[in-house]
C-alpha cells in the first residue's frame, strides 16, 4: 500500500497507462490486498474519443436482424459506425431503459479491443502490435431508434447504453482473441452462445481496415460485433424490460453484469 | 500584450473557454494587434468527443443523393451519425484525397453548432441556451466508402476530412441561425447555394431531439447537414481531385477554404 502514491504519480488514470504503454513490476512488493466485493469497480476507463463499432459481424446475427431472414443480409464489407463514449457505465451499474423514447431495448454482448499505440495504414500481420488489451462491452441498442434514424449512432449512444468491463485484460493474457467463447444471459437464461472464431471479419482484419486512412490512437475502442441471439432475433422478440439483468461472459476476460431499471 | 499570460492562465485552450462559459472583458485593454496574414490560424479547437452529424437535412440534397431522385428520400426523422474528431484540420490546411481508397471524394458545406453547457432532455424553446456559438465545417465524404460500409462513420472520418473554422462566432453575434446564406465554391465555381432556413429539422429541433436521453457536453459539435449541390448530385458527378480548392461561406461566420492534395 506504500506504493500507491508512486503508482498514482506514474499513472493518474488507466488511460495514461494505455497511452504510456509501459508496465511497473510490483512483483514481491504488493503486500496489501482487499476483496473485490469491498470496492466499487469503475469502468476500466472512459475513452477520450471514439468507440468504433462493427455491425453484423457474425453471420447468424446478420441474418436474424434481416426482416426476411435473407442470406443476402450478410455484409460483404464491415458495417462501421460509432457509439458515444458518454454512454459508458461500469459493471454492476444500472442501464436506464429510456422508456419514454424506446420500447425495443436490446443487448449485444461484444468483445472490445483497446488500442495501445498510435498507428495508421498498418497491415493485418502488424495489427496486434497496436492492441493494448481486451474487455467486454454490452452494446445496448434501441431497435426502434436504430430503424427510425437510419444510421445507428443515436440508438446506441443514449446515456448508460455502454456497460463496459469489469476488467481490461492485457493482450499477453489473451493469446487467441479469435477463439473465445462469448455468451449472454438475461435473468439467467442463455440468449447468445457464440465464439469469436465465427466473426466474418476477424480482429486483425478489422483493425488494419480501420487504420487505412484513419489514424487510431491509444485509448480508442473497437467493438467487434455480436453473435446471434439478440432480443430482436427471437420470434416474437425478447426485448429488455425494467428489472431484467443482463450478463455477458467472454472466455479469458470475465463477466459483465448490469441490471435494467430507472437510475 | 501584457494580458496574454493572464489570458492563458484563465483559458489554456479554447475548449476551456467553452467549458467555462465565461468571458473576460478586455475592452480598452487590448493595445497590441497583428494581421491575420501573419499567423497560422489553427482550428477553433479539437472536441474531446463527438461530432454529431445530421444527414439529408435539406430537402433538395436528400433527393439529389437518391439513386432515383425520389421524393421519398426526404427523411421523416433526422439521419444521425457521427464523424471522428480526429479528422479535424484548420482553415487553409490540405485535405488528403486518400486516392488509394476512394475515387469519389466530395464536399459538404455545413453550419456547425458548438455546445456550451451540459444538458439533457431540454425543449426546443430552451435549446439555444445550450449553444456556445457557431462555425463552419466542411464534411468531406468518400461516397464509395459511404456506400460500401452502409453506415457513414468511416467515409466521413478519414484523416483531414474535417476542415473546420476559420473562427468560432459566439451566439450573441448570430441572431438568426435559421436564416443564414451558405455557399460552397470549388475552384471559384459556385456549387452549393443554400440557406439554413431550408433545413428540414432546424437547430432548436435537432438539439432538443439529440438531448433526449443523451447528455450533451460543452465542446460537442453538431453539424446540421448540407444543401443540394454536392459533387455526387451532379450528372455526371463532380467529385474532388488533387489540386482543387474548396471554399465554404456562411453569412455572419466567414469563409473556410482548403486545398485538396497530398499532405
Amino acid at each position: 500500500i506504500d506504493y500507491y502514491p508512486k503508482l498514482v504519480e506514474l499513472f493518474p488514470t488507466l488511460l495514461s497507462v494505455i497511452q504510456g504503454f509501459q508496465f511497473v513490476d510490483f512483483e514481491n512488493e504488493i503486500k496489501h490486498s482487499i476483496s473485490i466485493d469491498e470496492v466499487n469497480v469503475r469502468p476500466p476507463y472512459i475513452p477520450e474519443k471514439n468507440i468504433i463499432s462493427v455491425g453484423k459481424n457474425y453471420r447468424d446475427h446478420a441474418i436474424e436482424m434481416d426482416e426476411n431472414r435473407d442470406e443476402k443480409a450478410v455484409p460483404k464489407d464491415p458495417v462501421i459506425f460509432s457509439k458515444s463514449p458518454t454512454s459508458i457505465i461500469a459493471n454492476g451499474e444500472t442501464v436506464d431503459p429510456h422508456e419514454a423514447i424506446t420500447s425495443e431495448l436490446d443487448y449485444e454482448g461484444e468483445l472490445a479491443v483497446i488500442i495501445g499505440k498510435q498507428g495508421v495504414n498498418f497491415s493485418e500481420e502488424e495489427a496486434l502490435d497496436y492492441v493494448f488489451g481486451y474487455t467486454i462491452l454490452n452494446d445496448i441498442s434501441a431497435r426502434d431508434l436504430q430503424k427510425r434514424h437510419k444510421q445507428f449512432f443515436r440508438a446506441k449512444s443514449l446515456d448508460t447504453f455502454g456497460p463496459m468491463g469489469p476488467v481490461l485484460v492485457t493482450k499477453d493474457e489473451v493469446t487467441q482473441p479469435d477463439n473465445l467463447s462469448i455468451r449472454t444471459y438475461v435473468n439467467g437464461e442463455m440468449r447468445q452462445d457464440g465464439n469469436t472464431k465465427d466473426m466474418i471479419f476477424n480482429v486483425p482484419h478489422l483493425l488494419s481496415l480501420l487504420s487505412t486512412g484513419m489514424t487510431l490512437y491509444p485509448g480508442d475502442i473497437v467493438t467487434t460485433g455480436t453473435p446471434s441471439g439478440v432480443g430482436k432475433g427471437y420470434q416474437p422478440p425478447k426485448f429488455l424490460k425494467k428489472g431484467d439483468n443482463v450478463r455477458v461472459e467472454i472466455e479469458g476476460i470475465g463477466a459483465l453484469e448490469n441490471p435494467i431499471g430507472e437510475q
